[in-house]
């Protein structure tokens, strides 16, 4: 058995570790005897070197081996969750799981919270009086089990070798890694205990993937570590270039959420949440084309079955249900509001998906670091969105804040949120386009 | 002003770091402020993206500066140093310092000890009864000045930064970085206050270099480094294959050092401490060319004048001189001895100097780790180098050791001795090669 040290100048010199070397570091990450000096010179080397396929499966798998799996054999509804690489204005996962629940799909989904200019599902959640995403594992399988969809935060004891290596990536230049990113993301997923996931991998100058060929990389990588588990991925590669629907920050996504489960609200919000809950359907195994599966989401959307589930799992989580009828009501809201006016006459032609989410930061909506707290009422509310025709001196957006929020703050969002808005005179209104680049289902071959 | 996480993926990148940058991240380095998992990551980001001339000048000085310069300004004499890359039976410093200092060249000479098949400078010189290496500052600076040579080892206070990166480069498989080792090199030889300094870069199976052009690429480096610093680089590249001369040990190469000094010896010792001394007589300025130099350390050497200089060394630092008239009097010697006999009549066409090197290590004298103590007295004798003939059951060597030592410590040197020499019944008997491959003076082009 070669000694760490070994192994680092192995991988560093393009040698294929063998599987029982992988599981000694993951051993030694998980238990702390490897310092965490040969484990960031260790990432460093396969940010160079990469995995290969064998090595990347072992990895990803010892790293759910480090942790908890749950057992949730006792639901017999297959049981599929859904993965976002992370988006402005990504609200998805709200209105998805109880849409996918109500047409017969269980949905355990363990989420995570916002950070730099991506928000976070737990913080979504958590603008709703009452609301737990700190469940007990028993009952989060129980609520499964019962409304068919629970949403949590990952617990210490889920994937802890993965706690250890994201906070060394995050300080030592090792976060762009196509294998680090994978393992990552399915050490988390694979020990949720489902049998299939929808992978939402997000591409555009919006998103951590800036461009398809890296984001179809991390969908192969992400593939041939599912295909090594035994379970099914699907990898839709939806456009992040403009912030998703019309509302961004923690409570205005809730309202936005609701809007979707009463078969309304932005096109793109309802086009992701149809297509990726129509994957996830199919999946499931419950329908037997993805088209089908859309339809089904998109019904169960229209004809309020979807907001029924979703009022359970608000229940069932101790949140207020009357958040479904009266959204404004119950929701917490910002007593000050900023107006973004359009400068001039003319067509939206793009919303800079990044400025909108660090503006948002700055209104108090998302995290600069993990210890910020966040203003669940906090966020922008976009008037305009790319393709409307708006006239000059006509509103843009609302930035909604606190009204004791630091002016410099305020300042800061306002100007991110105006020159995140291109509007051209000369170009012509035209409808939204698809956010849906590309479906990769079954088996990708992996580069 | 980046953060470090931030420089680490500049430089991860192949992006070339400021130099304000780059002292900033030693400064820290140095003060501890960088934590260890970040040097190690910027470490094995340099393995693979290296460094720039600029850069590079710049991370050595910076690494001078986090320490000690000796000022030795005081010394009206030139000032050259001789670094080896490190060899087996390499005792060349011995006999070197005293001969150069002899010529008119002041040598004042900071080495190391011995780690894995290789041996260390202060190891061989504490060989003898009394010698002292670990003198104050002043102290070296005056005996370099009124002996002409003098041989320390590094003390705390030069270039500290070297020793907290080598000590995380050793565990964390970032070692072999030409950059890296140039600059470690320099960082201890630019705070010695020298004009000049001899590089003997070993090149072959026993060396850190395996081939020409890696050394090449070493050289290129250490002189860049070297003229960014105003100093005159000299690298000569020398063949590492089998051991230096014919003794392998502490005391046995203060004995081999003794012969040289007398005008004797092995003719590989005395080539490469006539050549490397030549050169040091070039740069002081005290010969028109190395040919030149190369006579008058030849001269010295003959006529005593090296070996009385070697006298007033070893008095000066605290040893006993007799050994100069003695050495096999004053200089333990090993109670034991084990003959490794030929097992066919043939040539020896070979010796590997690393089993070699190793063999000694077993015996007691060198370290396995930096805590092992050594066995003064232990080590090999040769009694047939590469070229000579020898009959069926003659000597190739004879092991010295302890007579208490472990047999399987015994039996494992025996055998990595046996197998180090290659003796060919077909081959015929041949003077010994020149271990002069290449000599790189002045202005190299660095790669």
């Amino acid at each position: 058995m070669r000694l760490p040290a070994q192994l680092i100048r192995a991988k560093r010199d393009g040698e294929e570790l063998a599987d029982d070397e992988i599981r000694g570091l993951m051993e030694g990450i998980t238990d702390g005897s490897i310092p965490d000096y040969q484990v960031s010179a260790l990432l460093m080397a396969i940010f160079f070197r990469g995995l290969g396929d064998r090595e990347l499966a072992t990895w990803a798998d010892a790293m759910v081996r480090s942790g908890d799996v749950l057992d949730l054999s006792a639901i017999r509804r297959p049981k599929v969750d859904k993965h976002s690489t992370g988006g402005v204005g990504d609200k998805i996962s709200l209105p998805l799981a109880p849409a996918v629940a109500a047409c017969g799909v269980a949905v355990p989904m363990v989420s995570g919270r916002g950070l730099g200019h991506t928000g976070g599902t737990l913080d979504k959640l958590e603008a709703i009086p009452g609301f737990r995403v700190d469940l007990p594992v028993e009952r989060f399988a129980r609520i499964v089990d019962e409304v068919g969809a629970c949403l949590i935060g990952q617990t210490a004891r889920i994937a802890p070798a993965d706690k250890r290596l994201y906070a060394l990536r995050d300080v030592t230049g090792t976060i762009e890694s196509i294998p680090l990113i994978a393992s990552s993301i399915m050490s988390k997923k694979l020990a949720e205990g489902i049998d299939g996931l929808v992978l939402d991998c997000k591409v555009g100058a919006g998103a951590f993937m800036k461009n398809l060929d890296d984001a179809r990389a991390l969908c192969r990588a992400i593939a041939a570590i599912g295909r090594a588990a035994g379970k099914r991925v699907t990898c839709v590669l939806t456009a992040m270039d403009a912030p998703i629907g019309t509302r961004i920050g923690n409570a205005l996504e809730v309202v936005e959420t609701i809007e979707i489960l009463r078969g309304g609200g932005p096109a793109d919000t309802r086009e992701l949440t149809v297509v990726l809950g129509g994957e996830m359907l199919l999946l499931g195994g419950v329908v037997p084309d993805a088209a089908a599966g859309a339809r089904r989401i998109a019904a169960a959307l229209d004809d309020g079955s979807a907001l029924e589930v979703f009022r359970k799992i608000v229940a069932a989580q101790g949140g207020d249900p009357r958040v479904c009828d009266d959204p404004a009501g119950i929701l917490p809201r910002a007593a000050a509001e900023t107006v973004i006016a359009a400068p001039a006459a003319g067509v939206v032609t793009a919303i800079d998906a990044e400025a909108s989410g660090l503006a948002g930061v700055w209104l108090g909506a998302g995290r600069r670091t993990k210890e910020d707290a966040v203003d669940p009422a906090a966020g922008i509310v976009l008037a305009a969105t790319v393709g409307t025709a708006v006239a000059a001196g006509a509103p843009l957006a609302t930035l909604h804040h606190a009204p004791g929020l630091a002016a410099d703050r305020i300042d800061a969002a306002r100007r991110l949120v105006a020159g995140a808005f291109v509007v051209d005179p000369a170009a012509l209104a035209a409808p939204p386009a698809s956010r849906i680049l590309e479906v990769l289902r079954g088996t990708m071959s992996a580069a």
